[in-house]
């Protein structure tokens, strides 16, 4: 199938056809900031999300988790400042008095709404704060810019991008916006992703290609802690592309394309992971299994000792290949190599000599690449992290006081 | 049995009956201090070991493997500032050729030498400075507490303890250094601890002994950065005491006194994280069994965004739930009850209200209590870590360079 991909300049959610946002000033952070925000499609759609595999799951996600039973959706309303996450029966009223809210507003049914809430865990949500400024939020064509702002929390920068699919005989279009200051370890470790689409897209299929795209990307930023009791991407297809249907058998290349968008706004996450200086970039090759290689790759990205060395431009790939010893990944030390960016440091598991202060200068970039053959199978896989600064701390010592 | 245990004031290693240390300036470091030890028993010993389960392993804890399979040893001989991992076909042989140093200087065979190097990974041992090292150590009755000191490495203060275990009709001493600097991600990742007795001890049983001991304390102060290419705990019996030789049937008491000279060291470990404040104690009780609860307490006392909290006097109970429900152990929130050293702050899955201030108030403290019901079953588990703080950034950053 031919197709091309193309980014579209200052895309965000809303630019893909039939669907609008905005955002609000809803008081629910102490900041005047716009905290409120709403993705509305004015027509049906077919819908899809992945959530969080935390034993302890906000009201939000538990909620939605009912709303996409039909697997269709048609607005998503979120909140920052309130994760609504372990607020017990109370918050599971909220989060449903939220969605009747939104719908009475958009005028469509309350089981067509999706929610989601970022913020402090185990404080309810400002309900008369959430209601009014629900009210309050007026819907436009490129109101996806708002909405990317209203979803931060300690992120540094707006995270949206929209990119078309041109093809015979009908292209679509692809946006998204997402949210997630933390690399590992996300502040308040909630990560949350609204993507849009006009294409026709089988339900099952969707799920299933957002499933895919989220594992090689948002499940690749993040170790551990990345599983909160809020992570949620979620996907709106209106069809008003109005493209043949599109399936297992004939929709590569709108996984391709939603892979493509699932990356960047990932990788937006990792870059702007808090107090980051660096995106660090690991690439695990050779292992005895993808999964291995995956695992691999998330602990290498997430080992603290590999993200000070990095911050401090320090060349000391010791940490990189002990990382990779306790990742649980089959490894023969005396079959491995290892690279920091192009340099060779390790080889068939014998150290090589290299220029300290030129590794050190390679290290002070923007991007840093870490790479290990393991040289025992065809397991590849990729992990984006970021580098580990004082100012982490400092984001984190003091956020509830 | 009816014993009584007996902290010896100012005890260390060589506190032990027949039990003799040393160490010397070997200049292995660039700094002029300790860094190159032995401790040897006068008399034969039985010995047992446990050692990192990293892929990636040093040449000591290799060479250890072969030395200790007759379960005897009588010296062990350390250094810091290198670690002689990722060395290949070199680090083997000069390991080896370290035991041999250390054998021609105490008169014994070089298989009943155990060897043990923390520091940088990937560069070789300065073989000339250790030989000669070797030779200059002067080996006396208090040297424990410079083989102790000698073994640092980002360590602010030296680990060492001996307990006397009186008993009808013979007791016995237990005497252990330690060192480890980072709680979770050591320094180098590496944890070494040296442990004597003079009691009679069947050489299995001291080998079972020695591993539960170390499962309830140097493993619960650690989550997936403690196996280091080098951890190694191993302990010397030298059989002076004369005691009834103690096994499975008999031995309760001396697992009980080997349980605590072992979780004093590694609560010591833990204390001194490296950039670390406070020590956090971290307890899981209702947990549908032990294993899950050891996950759980694990995971919690490695959580970056619970160590930067607790830095911070931030009462963020939040952070405790959300790490304990990515722990992998099932958790039902409805269940849960959680605490903040004694304030509870979650009764079955409902957030309480708390005086803040006051809870802020009771974190600032040099020990701090994290305690979570599951409410689901028998399971328990004490894990202990640290505040992470900005000074463990500054310490990581800059290690080689």
């Amino acid at each position: 199938m031919d197709y091309r991909i193309k980014n579209i300049e200052a895309g965000t959610v809303t630019s893909v056809q039939g669907f609008v946002a905005g955002a609000f000033e809803a008081g629910i952070k102490k900041q005047n900031v716009l905290d409120l925000a709403i993705l509305y499609s004015k027509t049906p759609c077919t819908a899809a999300a992945v959530y969080t595999t935390n034993f302890i799951k906000s009201a939000p996600v538990l909620i939605n988790q009912q709303h996409l039973r039909d697997r269709k959706a048609q607005a998503i309303v979120v909140n920052s400042g309130c994760a609504n996450a372990c607020t017990a029966e109370r918050g599971m009223a909220d989060a449903e008095e939220m969605a009747r809210s939104a719908a009475k507003k958009l005028g469509i049914a309350p089981l067509d709404v999706l929610i989601a809430s970022t913020g402090v865990i185990g404080i309810p949500l400002p309900m008369d704060k959430i209601n009014k400024g629900i009210d309050k939020v007026a819907l436009t064509e490129d109101g996806g810019h708002e909405l990317a702002r209203a979803m931060m929390t300690t992120d540094t920068f707006a995270k949206e991008i929209a990119i078309q699919v041109e093809a015979e005989p009908k292209g679509f279009t692809i946006g998204g916006v997402a949210k997630g200051a933390g690399m590992i370890h996300p502040n308040m470790a909630t990560m949350l992703c609204f993507l849009a689409t006009d294409a026709v897209v089988d339900a099952k299929f969707l799920q299933s290609a957002l499933r895919k795209a989220v594992d090689s990307s948002f499940n690749m930023i993040s170790v551990d802690g990345d599983t909160s009791p809020s992570d949620m991407v979620a996907i709106l297809a209106n069809g008003l592309a109005r493209n043949q249907p599109l399936n297992k058998k004939n929709g590569e290349f709108f996984q391709k394309a939603l892979d493509e968008v699932c990356l960047y706004l990932a990788k937006s996450i990792a870059r702007d992971g808090e107090g980051a200086t660096k995106l660090i970039e690991v690439v695990v090759e050779g292992a005895t299994s993808k999964t291995e290689a995956r695992l691999a790759a998330r602990i290498i990205a997430s080992s603290p000792l590999v993200k000070t060395a990095i911050h401090g431009n320090d060349p000391n790939w010791g940490r990189v290949v002990s990382a990779l010893g306790r990742s649980g990944a089959k490894v023969i030390e005396a079959k491995l190599d290892a690279y920091l960016n192009h340099i060779c440091v390790m080889k068939q598991g014998h150290p090589l000599s290299f220029d300290k202060q030129q590794a050190s200068a390679s290290l002070n970039s923007k991007e840093v690449l870490l790479r290990v053959n393991l040289n025992l199978g065809q397991g590849k896989a990729i992990a984006w992290g970021c580098d580990l600064s004082a100012e982490y701390v400092n984001i984190n010592s003091a956020y509830t006081t």
